[in-house]
């Protein structure tokens, strides 16, 4: 500069959001921005082929508020009378062998929707290539941070698998957990029968975890995810360990053995002659420890990255909720992101803000729902969902309002008041 | 309780919010709460014909966003187009004396209003009592909340006058200054033609102050209030301190000469024979120091008490916001009750998070206004709104959103991108 001449590759002009990471988070902001005009890039570490042809990438099941995001963005693709279901059943076995267990019902107002994310992402990815977005496959670690902050206004981090949400510091205090309360085991089955309507099966045994059911559509079409959420210790949690590529109709065998000895609601639906997983990518396992970090950091020259999905925060699977959570947070970015085009600190601070009550909610709810033993006010609103549809329906609906589910799960004394408007003080 | 007799006094069942302070904050939210049902008590500590005859309060206008929510209160008895005003004028002296000054006008998107809160608020007090309201003539101290806790459920403490608001804490570090950074003289006049259309003149005389000419309301009918802000240690100050009811006639010669020495804008509309304070009550002087306090506080037996209004923060009235402030203040606070009846600190949390940002922007813009030397980009901007009529619009209009204006006012790096945005990097 001081003899006057610029070198080529400093003359570069920031422009628009870097958004790292193509997952549920990452493309949904990518898709919100390209919908209101923001330019924006989207790094990838895998080509839409490769996620399409890769290991299951999760279990999860998009609740109707998401799928609304979805029509907005145009990207709902997937006709809910078809691929979507409509209520939660509820088992929960007694904490004795022989004591009766409960079985429940709670209806959605409007249906969730179960896609396998190699189905989806990829779909997606075409949406927002197909519409002229900048996608590129990139893989970005740490150390290409300072670069991307000068080649962008703002750095989006929504990748939880790479390196890069580390730089997040987790928040201290904020998990109950040291260790991974479950140890998972999701796959894809076929050999199960749905329930008509369609519905998610939420099994409890006692001691030793829970069983979701899930119908969900794959490249093989309709099979059903079984995500095993096992207590360590536990006698499910064999299934975390299991390796399905030694032997597998060993593993099956005991998938289905562990099924008929804890979770009747859904093995009572499985025909033991076409029952297995659908493929050897299928399968998922491992565990998770519930973390939250900084919303955001500071990069060099001023320029800042924000966290997103699960590099801002994982949650353990258990009420699915880490899919709709990172495509709320995405949502609510992107509107900060169109109402406040300055992204200092006070931008970050803001799109925080927006996010905060729902993605602590979603936090807090999840660690209570696996924390052993029970907390008793969840207990007696299991309970209470056994007795009253109406308690049960709104709970299972508040799966679309994690804040209205902590609104009455965050103190005795909310659960309280909550059975108490349900005339059930 | 032991020997299994309750006293009558503890049998009492608590109900209800609590509210006390009958200004604007209160009332809002005590209407607010009326209209969706909520059992509600304001505790004021004047009647109404005693609020009627009393000293006059400030010199406030409600912009338009707040006048959108007493329509909503079904309190808009003041049509806009006799009551309202329409944009502003500015007229900044030049910095030494012969220095060509910058006149400019500036417009609202939709009318402010300003009215004698003499008259405004024994008017709602009648809105509110007429509906049904519960509304006590009842000083409340310290020494009454403990009480006050246990008949309602939720204590919100709305009177920044009483001793109330010193039991939230100042946020340490939240205000630049350490003293009442202007005196203040306001007051009541007639005796000055109004703007065709009607309009608000803010007049900065460099070094000594500003100066608020505001088309009032009041009993009197169509008067003026003129609030001079006065830098301690300018010309101006001594209007902090004379004495109106020692020499009615010296004290106006004084403001006249003021007037006419620093704010031409305004003293030009003046006619000398008529100019006069409207009344001895229609006076006020003293000082505000800037201070922003803590959200809510624990009482006994787990009761909350909120602050809300003056007792949660006063700023300088220079750009008139308080009241504006208080009034959606009550606004959120009453929407964070309808959603939520758990009045425990989940509820106070969310409450203060709902407010946060526009009470935050408020105080930090209304400090940076009165911040002396002038912050540069502060100039900036004032130099740029008589240069485009579309900035002063904007900076005019954003009078009902103080945190669009915080957004084009937090940084120097902020009010030039928001310039670039209008062509003038």
């Amino acid at each position: 500069m001081v003899n006057g001449r610029i070198p080529r590759e400093t003359v570069r002009v920031a422009e628009g959001i870097g958004i790292i990471g193509a997952g549920v988070a990452g493309l949904h902001l990518g898709l919100y921005l390209q919908l209101h005009g923001v330019p924006a890039t989207i790094y990838s570490d895998k080509t839409p082929g490769q996620l399409a042809a890769g290991r299951m990438l999760n279990t999860v099941a998009h609740h109707n508020t998401t799928v609304t995001r979805e029509q907005a963005l145009g990207v709902d693709h997937w006709d809910l009378r078809e691929y979507g279901y409509f209520c939660h059943h509820h088992y929960i076995g007694g904490p004795e062998p022989g004591a009766a267990p409960l079985r429940f019902p709670g209806d959605f107002e409007a249906p969730s929707r179960g896609i396998d994310y190699r189905v989806y992402l990829p779909r997606l990815i075409d949406d927002y290539t197909g519409r002229g977005g900048d996608f590129r496959v990139r893989g970005v670690g740490p150390g290409d941070l300072a670069q991307l902050a000068r080649d962008h206004e703002l750095i989006v981090v929504a990748a939880g698998k790479s390196g890069l949400a580390s730089l997040f510091p987790p928040l201290a205090g904020r998990t109950p957990y040291e260790k991974p309360p479950r140890r998972l085991c999701g796959g894809l089955y076929r050999g199960i029968a749905y329930s008509e309507p369609k519905r998610v099966t939420m099994s409890i045994a006692p001691g030793h975890g829970e069983l979701l059911e899930i119908p969900m559509f794959s490249k093989d079409g309709f099979v059903t995810a079984l995500l095993f959420e096992n207590v360590p210790g536990g006698d499910t949690e064999v299934l975390a360990d299991a390796k399905y590529d030694e032997d597998p109709k060993a593993f099956e065998d005991l998938v289905l053995a562990k099924l008929r000895a804890h979770h009747p609601a859904v093995s009572e639906r499985v025909d033991p002659a076409s029952f297995g997983l659908t493929g050897p990518d299928d399968l998922i396992q491992g565990a998770i420890l519930p973390t939250i970090r900084e919303n955001y950091i500071r990069l060099a020259d001023g320029r800042y990255a924000i966290a997103l999905g699960d590099a801002h925060n994982v949650v353990d699977p258990v009420i699915g909720q880490g899919a709709n959570s990172a495509s709320y947070s995405a949502w609510e970015l992107g509107a900060a992101i169109i109402e406040d085009p300055d992204f200092d600190e006070r931008f970050c601070r803001k799109a925080a803000a927006r996010r905060a009550d729902r993605v602590n909610a979603i936090f807090d709810w999840t660690n209570l729902m696996i924390g052993l033993p029970p907390a008793p006010h969840l207990l007696e609103l299991l309970g209470a969902m056994s007795a009253s549809r109406q308690i049960a329906d709104e709970f299972t609906n508040n799966f679309n309002y994690p804040e209205r589910q902590w609104d009455i799960l965050a103190t005795p004394e909310r659960t309280r008041s909550f059975l108490g408007r349900h005339g059930l003080g």
